[in-house]
């Protein structure tokens, strides 16, 4: 848990538009019952208000921010230049995600603030207004100067954590561009944040098999036999505990997570669709690699229940407690 | 629930040095615990006596099932030519399924047999004896005078059921010899199925997408454009509920499954992942599109614990009350 010498976290609204500021609202109501440290909110007070009745404490300062915690939300006021439509995607909100994503990457790299929680964004409406990154994630590696070669996006949930090695790829080029350099260094990235930010010493990491049955010796496949079990056998000859390649059907029932501390996956959809199947309502992204820490709730900007008080504060409340546990660690470890 | 008119089952052990025999004995043991049916275990009598102690009652006729199956497990005994080992992986034990799987089908052809289910097998020992089909399911469709194409491996839970459209390929030739008409073939063989085996008059399929975030209009893959969805389209034209195609890592979570009777899956993994991840130990194999009802237990012979009590039988009794249940519905409905 958080030390009591933890500064606020800063938690960006994402786009005012989406259900960002509702879910952060209802972690502020719920701050009790989900066991929450103080955190302030970045963004346009306004679009708390349109779906929102609670207290707002504007802040200027995060330092007044556990003060204010005791009786709002405090919030740094960012005002959007325009004013958007709730769940209306539009250039508007962008402009807004960014400019509360700056700010409070800018604070958790100062030191005013102990992590960073984004909330969701329109990616599509971010390449809209320029936006150069793939997403948030590259976007936060490059502002703290490390390539996003080597940062590793950790899905996490109460009981399984998940790292793909390709991200954003269609399924017909995954084979192609998949490289024992990326695995072995993707590995490796995962088992540093397993220590960091998770305070496992000893970390254990499965390796997916990229192909059914783990290839069958190379009859359905040959990518475990010439990538995969070379990554594997690197990271072991630096001594961690790596083990696989695994069928990826039979690695993600209970017995078999009980095994491991995370799961290095091939492709998107192998690392999201156990980790959601499992944990949809509380799943953490969590940024592995970056000199702060990073979380963030694993859904979108759901702009169709967008200000219809539908949205599931869970992720939310999990993407804040994990930074906080996580940002606690990594400070007691640098004492 | 089986109708008393119903045949005993037919259950083929499987490779006699994996854990069939032990999962159809105990299933036998906890009969009244599962609630099932009447079955008749088809195999070598001594797989059996090996690794139980309970009665056996060997049979000759299957009309004498139903009242042997009150005094112990009802066997129409095949000797094996030779004596196998326990967990040991052999051309005998390949024989010995093979005379059983064969047995087991032609009584449920000849109406003998309400239903076939049957245990695992070694595929790399079938292939050794030159079996020259891919695995159980190609074989039962081509004693049924079926096309391989014309079936569908139906993977069954408690809460889920998906299809893969293909099987047992590498990843990387998956997005290459996916067409729109296996896709449109297996889905109609599904939705049928759905009537047929599980009495579901208006079944809904939801069909996966192959891309991360299905594509994302385009950029992440068309295969969601080219391929997918005109099988949907095609489908719809017949007059089935078919949604899709829809991202992946977002349809197997409870609320998400609650809105489909099955989902039909691009890929291998992409079907057997969520399944055993939800599902691992009451998994069930179910084929679509025969003549006759077919199940089995979705898991291996588990060579390395055989003969060592320590098999978990419920996916067994599992596929043994499915296929009691899908061979009951049939049956109603075809007076």
């Amino acid at each position: 848990m958080a030390s009591a010498s933890l500064p606020p976290l800063a938690v960006a609204l994402g786009d005012p538009a989406g259900i960002g500021p509702e879910v952060v609202a209802k972690c502020w109501d719920n701050r009790a019952a989900f066991g929450l440290p103080p955190f302030v909110a970045i963004g346009d007070a306004r679009s708390l208000e349109l779906v929102w009745d609670g207290p707002i404490v504007p802040i200027d300062d995060l330092r007044d921010a556990d003060a204010a915690f005791d009786i709002g939300l405090p919030i740094l006021h960012i005002p959007c230049s325009e004013t958007h439509h709730l769940g209306d995607p539009s250039t508007i909100g962008a402009h807004c995600s960014l400019d509360s994503l700056e700010l409070a990457v800018g604070l958790a790299r100062s030191g005013s603030a102990g992590a960073v929680v984004t909330g969701p964004v329109s990616k599509q409406q971010l390449y809209a207004i320029g936006f150069a990154h793939p997403g948030q994630t590259e976007f936060i590696a490059e502002r703290c100067g490390i390539s996003p070669a080597n940062v590793a996006m950790m899905l996490a949930g109460p009981t399984l954590r998940t790292v793909p090695v390709t991200t954003h790829l269609p399924l017909g080029q995954v084979a192609g561009l998949l490289s024992s350099a990326m695995i072995e260094a993707r590995g490796r990235v995962t088992l540093r944040g397993l220590q960091r930010n998770f305070g496992i010493a000893e970390p254990r990491l499965a390796v997916a098999a990229l192909n059914p049955h783990a290839g069958e010796g190379g009859s359905l496949g040959s990518e475990e036999i010439e990538l995969i079990q070379p990554a594997i056998d690197a990271l072991r000859a630096e001594g961690w505990e790596v083990g696989g390649p695994m069928p990826a059907d039979t690695m993600f029932h209970a017995a078999s997570r009980c095994t491991y501390d995370a799961a290095l996956c091939m492709y998107h959809d192998q690392a999201l669709i156990p980790l959601k199947a499992l944990h949809f309502e509380e799943g953490v992204n969590i940024t592995l690699g970056l000199p702060l820490v990073r979380t963030a709730p694993d859904h979108g900007t759901a702009f169709d229940i967008a200000g219809r008080d539908l949205a599931d504060p869970r992720a939310m409340a999990a993407a804040i407690s994990l930074a906080a546990a996580s940002a606690a660690r990594r400070r007691s470890d640098m004492r």
